[in-house]
């Protein structure tokens, strides 16, 4: 007889950039989804749950300018359909992008303003490297058509209020506020209202954060050595020319008064700057009469991060609390949320400038935070296990179980082939069992169950003396009706 | 000046098929599957998310033997790289393939047995219709690597526990028992044991649901008229051959014992149906012990959706009020729940079998439920909406929304553009909000707020007697200092 060709056996693996997510992973990050929900509700703002997948004529960004749009976003065509070609949809790279495109399909149901949040994955067509997923979490709330920077100033101090929520002590964050506007009087007084020469400039600021001051200067001059050893030209500007962009990047002060006044200094006549100085103060004054003080708000015109996106105040909370960088050296933890004003976000959809500004959260950044402070990660105890001694008993170890259950004690039987007792032990070790309930015959002839405390016993088995082993015994036992007594006693105290 | 051309506006639109979730919507779900979370975590068993995308070569059943595995899924080519063709990726159409996949993977770091719940959205790629979505939720509860049907059991006792705690009440649910391996052996003892006479009985028992007994009697022996007036060919069994199959579908009896004795006479001397009837006996004494009887939990050999599929025990759950159809007739609501034991979910990658029986929830059939028992849907209460009288105060009337959110009352100043009043109440009426705030000058100046009592307004606006109105003002001034104490009175009990 021929032999049947085999199929080869498929990988069991994710696709290149993309992993799974286990247990406390899973619960931790949803549970922080849902305090922040809470603060974002209390404030007014809906629920929104939009599509995963949206065409891609909607996310704008990426036309289908090639045979296939495949430029940072997961694309398909959909089947033809007689003799019209299918769509072509993607996966959401953000939630920004569906927002504009829900606001503009439902505007006339939705309230003006729109107040929304949203919580969910989105997809990046990219190059994965470690620790970058192609498949991550966002968090956003965003007022749609809302023209105050009233609304502004709410979005800082909302997001105050949720790192607090959170588990992000006072002191050890920052949300520092921006605007565009100011900048853009900035190069106004410059001469740089449009060309090459100001998106030079823009790019240049881009690099404050890595560069520092000194090296935008050489930047924005001659040009620069930089760490690599390469000459990277400048913009050549004159020491005088740049003057007011340094002057700008660096007018923080003690004070948001003097910062203000800095600012003032920098943007000269210019309208739009002074406009854009002028909202900062509001923000300002708005957060201070609320009692949001500098030790939690700033003006700070060196956030340059979407400083080329956002068209009004831009805003970043950074975490300001130390931690060691995988070379062992201190840095600060930095950025977990970023958001601004954005005047154009359904404007391609309806022709029609809408107001926009919100904030989103880098859900994955926050968590590690948290682990960091200690606030989640600790040891998630496992459930009792009962274990079975006697597969014809299976019965009673699940009315012991049930009864747990009951007592809002989380609970199993070992389901697997109880033949082996040590393989019973390994199990409630894997699954961090604090205790297993062991009843044989016997203990069924006398009504008792033994109780083995797994936590202790590990204790014990480690560093105990032989008189505190004597004394407090890893394993004993209890009459039948008092397990669930006990074990509550137990467990008490222990976040089940 | 040549004009320029525009590009036409994209459309706001979702693809076809694809929906979006507002407010209630999405937060209704998410605290159901919460809710659902905390039973499958009670019961010992642990969060998994795995990721959206797969590669087609994972999720097995979709292989590229077209140019485009599209039957189905929504599926795409990674990028070539170098000579390789890119892998083809696709959404999970379930949460059991990539459970298999992630088993499989991560087998050597897993507890044995392997219980975890999954939650979250799944894609298919097929027609959309009313009510039909390419997207929706799904939410499964899967032990993987015991043997024991105690694991069914108990998967049993679990579906029936959730479906009460999201607010299903006793009485109105009821979670059937099946097993494939019964009717495996019925099919033994007509001689079915293989070929195309099997496969046409089994299609056949598939539509039990639809033709009831006469209609499975007819489609077995010569043949049937469907309701459309076509002619169905039969199977061409005599009445005695279509016996067994008969007998076994209508064996379910007042008491499990008597259902047994049935199915125990149709399954003759079949080994594998007797290890059948063994295990549905063995399920039924388990769950009688734990108290769930057979208000909660039947042996029902009709239950026959997904037999075709599973290898041992078949469970679903149905919920048995009568709601309208949309033809105005009155029928059971129905299936919400199914589930069962497939023990090769694992071998297409490792070659191993390994045993596994798990349930998935229909997430939006159950929502549906709710709202239909009223459970869900009651009107969620907007935010107390503070106006905005005098736009040089808003700094006070951000104090007063922060006041309010501090002691947990949902609460917004309104942020449009003040100048039309009565927008800003339009605007209340459209958030559904209880309460809004009026504070002007004249307020100001005599250190009190208007509240504006929007409920009661409604209320007394469609039906009070001018008695009534008087009684209770729908607006009343209250001093300023007493805005908290006051709302907090007056939307005590509401659900904020």
């Amino acid at each position: 007889m021929a032999k049947q060709k085999k199929q080869p056996r498929p990988k069991a693996e994710t696709p290149k950039g993309f992993r799974d997510y286990f247990g406390a992973e899973v619960t931790e990050r949803a549970e922080m989804l849902q305090k922040i929900a809470q603060v974002y509700h209390l404030y007014g703002f809906e629920a929104l749950e939009s599509s995963a997948v949206e065409t891609v004529e909607a996310l704008g960004k990426f036309l289908p300018d090639v045979d296939r749009p495949n430029e940072g976003v997961f694309a398909w065509q959909e089947d033809t359909e007689g003799d019209k070609p299918g769509d072509w949809l993607a996966l959401r790279y953000d939630l920004t992008a569906p927002l504009a495109r829900v606001y503009a399909q439902h505007r006339n149901d939705l309230p003006t303003p729109y107040r929304r949040y949203a919580m969910g994955p989105v997809w990046r067509n990219e190059k994965p490297g470690p620790g970058r997923y192609r498949q991550f979490y966002q968090c956003d709330a965003d007022t749609v058509g809302a023209p105050s920077v009233a609304a502004d100033a709410e979005i800082c101090a909302m997001l105050a209020d949720t790192l607090e929520q959170v588990g992000i002590p006072r002191g050890d964050y920052i949300v520092r506020v921006n605007n565009r506007k100011v900048l853009n009087g900035v190069l106004e007084v410059m001469g740089l209202d449009e060309g090459a020469a100001r998106d030079a400039v823009l790019r240049t600021i881009d690099k404050f954060d890595k560069v520092g001051e000194s090296g935008v200067r050489e930047l924005l001059g001659k040009g620069r050595l930089d760490a690599s050893g390469a000459y990277i030209d400048g913009v050549g500007l004159s020491d005088e020319q740049a003057g007011p962009v340094l002057a700008f990047l660096t007018s923080k002060s003690d004070s948001a008064a003097q910062t203000l006044e800095n600012l003032r200094a920098a943007v000269g006549d210019s309208v739009v700057g002074l406009e854009g100085v002028q909202e900062l103060e509001t923000i300002s004054n708005l957060l201070a009469a609320q009692g949001y003080g500098p030790d939690r708000i700033v003006i700070d015109p060196s956030v340059v991060r979407g400083l080329g996106y956002y068209t009004g105040p831009v805003f970043e909370a950074e975490l300001t609390f130390e931690i060691f960088d995988e070379k062992g050296r201190k840095r600060q933890f930095g950025s977990v949320a970023g958001g601004g004003r954005y005047d154009d976000l359904v404007k391609r959809f309806t022709g029609q400038a809408v107001p926009a500004t919100g904030v989103s959260i880098g859900v994955d950044r926050l968590l590690a935070a948290l682990r960091e402070k200690g606030r989640i990660g600790g040891t998630v105890p496992g459930p009792v296990v009962v274990t079975v001694m006697d597969r014809d008993r299976m019965a009673e170890y699940q009315d012991m179980v049930g009864e747990l259950r009951r007592a809002g004690i989380r609970a199993e039987v070992y389901l697997g082939n109880p033949k082996n007792f040590g393989n019973q032990m390994k199990y409630a070790d894997r699954r961090g069992s604090p205790v297993a309930v062991i009843a044989g015959s016997d203990e069924f002839d006398r009504g008792v169950v033994q109780i083995k405390d797994l936590i202790l016993g590990a204790k014990i088995a480690e560093n105990a003396t032989l008189e505190e082993w004597k004394e407090r015994p890893s394993q004993f036992e209890v009459p039948r009706a008092q397990l669930v007594e006990k074990l509550r006693d137990m467990l008490d105290g222990q976040d089940q």
